[in-house]
């Protein structure tokens, strides 16, 4: 474990939660890049340890808030950001401390509802305690999706058409706090997101394809990403990396939209090269308004 | 293969097409309890040959539309019924019929856009040719959902508020021609149905529990399923039975809720005591106005 890092400016540094996957390390090197300080505090068994290393860290565990609030407060962080995967935990597997044992009427009325009332109910949690949660996206807009292709493909009319389609199936589930993500193959929507997430659907695809319970051929179709309307965008913005380039490749569709802005990109060259190597378009698109 | 049926009476012997499952037969017993004479028209290698013995019948095959046209009018049928599970063939393993290629450029039309626009297309096409396409719930009205519980165990609040909550996703989606299902947990939207199925659906939801990515206990949430705002329901009226019961109970589900008069209910004794030996509820609910 680092200990508690010298104030080097004025500003405090930043604090990131970190769960699973690059998007943590992503964020923390473009903060670090724009001047500023950083302190991880990577969750035990989600936080990959050697990229941990490369920063000043302090290792949390899940359950035990009022051990991050300590360890917080002792490198004078005032600003939190949290990111990456989390897949949710089994209750069983989590040892609480006194802090989070206080608190759990108030997670447990969080735990109601979909995701949007969860996330919002921890940041309002975490502003009591003094610390204010910034969206990934408002430390680093640099990660966010930019509008237009990314790789070499582009969408066609099909394409266009499909990703229309998609877009008002996303608004239309945007108040049901539901998924992010839909599947739409030649105006007809094969999968829309909820709890499973979205390589989840894309494998689900890939496999109705194979019993050919899918009418379209392969190479048509779009996965439609978009942030549900009035997401709380601290917490839970959807991202895109190389593996969903992958899983859009084996799902046989033809390309990947996403709204720009509205999603993180997590490795960019490698999801380029990706694109380029299936063939499949990736690209940034204006959002319907709601 | 059965002898053309002998004209018993004034009217014309009901047309049923019979894809798989134990639906078709349901329905042609209720019509012939009803006093009225069937030919059943059962697609080779979709419908049960034992069930299918028990009726005058005539064998016909995917992707021959000619033969069940001249078929139909030896038998004088003026009137017919689809029913049973098909699932989209894939065309490779079709031989089509002269008839059929020369309806390709019209059924080509049919199979862009979701499963209304497919069944409302070969409805119009059966009429061009003299034949009048019905509902089953049409022609045995009491093989539908009726309202209130089959079996004993009945609803809470919770599941009411569930329940009401499935009813708007499903009122959300059902302009884009999607699934009739979805599935809600303590007021959590768990999974919508597309192109997968209702039966595809719950399993997904009894492997994410296994995975602890559902944050509601087992014996909490809703399967709902409604008829789609505007569908054809000549042709798709969901269906529900005793495999949808068991797959509500691996889901972990309370309980499944239909639209009284907007599905189908295949064998209801079995259901009814598989519900009972699973402790879970089964319920025709009034649907939301459009």
């Amino acid at each position: 474990m680092s200990g508690p890092v010298a104030a080097q400016s004025t500003e405090p540094p930043l604090a990131i939660v970190c769960g699973g996957g690059a998007l943590p390390f992503a964020v923390a090197d473009a903060v670090v890049h724009r001047g500023r300080r950083v302190v991880l505090f990577p969750i035990k068994s989600w936080a990959d340890p050697r990229s941990v290393e490369r920063f000043p860290h302090r290792w949390i565990v899940l359950g035990q808030v009022g051990r991050f609030l300590r360890l917080a407060e002792q490198e004078g962080c005032r600003d939190v950001v949290m990111i990456g995967a989390v897949l949710r935990p089994s209750l069983l597997g989590i040892r609480l401390d006194w802090a989070t044992i206080r608190m759990l009427p108030r997670i447990a009325r969080m735990f109601r509802g979909g995701d949007d009332h969860l996330l919002s109910g921890l940041a309002g949690m975490l502003e009591d305690h003094g610390l204010r949660l910034w969206g990934a996206h408002e430390v680093a807009p640099e990660i966010l999706m930019p509008e237009g292709p990314i790789g070499r493909r582009q969408p066609n009319t099909r394409d266009a058409t499909d990703m229309a389609r998609g877009l008002a199936v996303l608004a239309a589930t945007g108040p049901f706090d539901i998924g992010q993500a839909v599947v739409v193959a030649d105006n007809h929507v094969l999968a829309i997101e909820a709890a499973e997430g979205t390589d989840n659907m894309l494998a689900r695809i890939a496999e109705l394809r194979r019993q050919h319970r899918v009418r379209t051929p392969a190479g048509v179709g779009v996965l439609v990403k978009a942030p549900k309307p009035g997401q709380d965008r601290r917490l839970d913005l959807p991202s895109i990396g190389p593996l969903t380039v992958a899983g859009v490749a084996q799902a046989g569709l033809a390309g990947l939209a996403v709204v720009a802005g509205g999603a993180i990109v997590a490795e960019p060259q490698r999801l380029a090269s990706e694109a380029d190597r299936h063939n499949v378009f990736v690209v940034g698109i204006r959002g319907t308004e709601p």
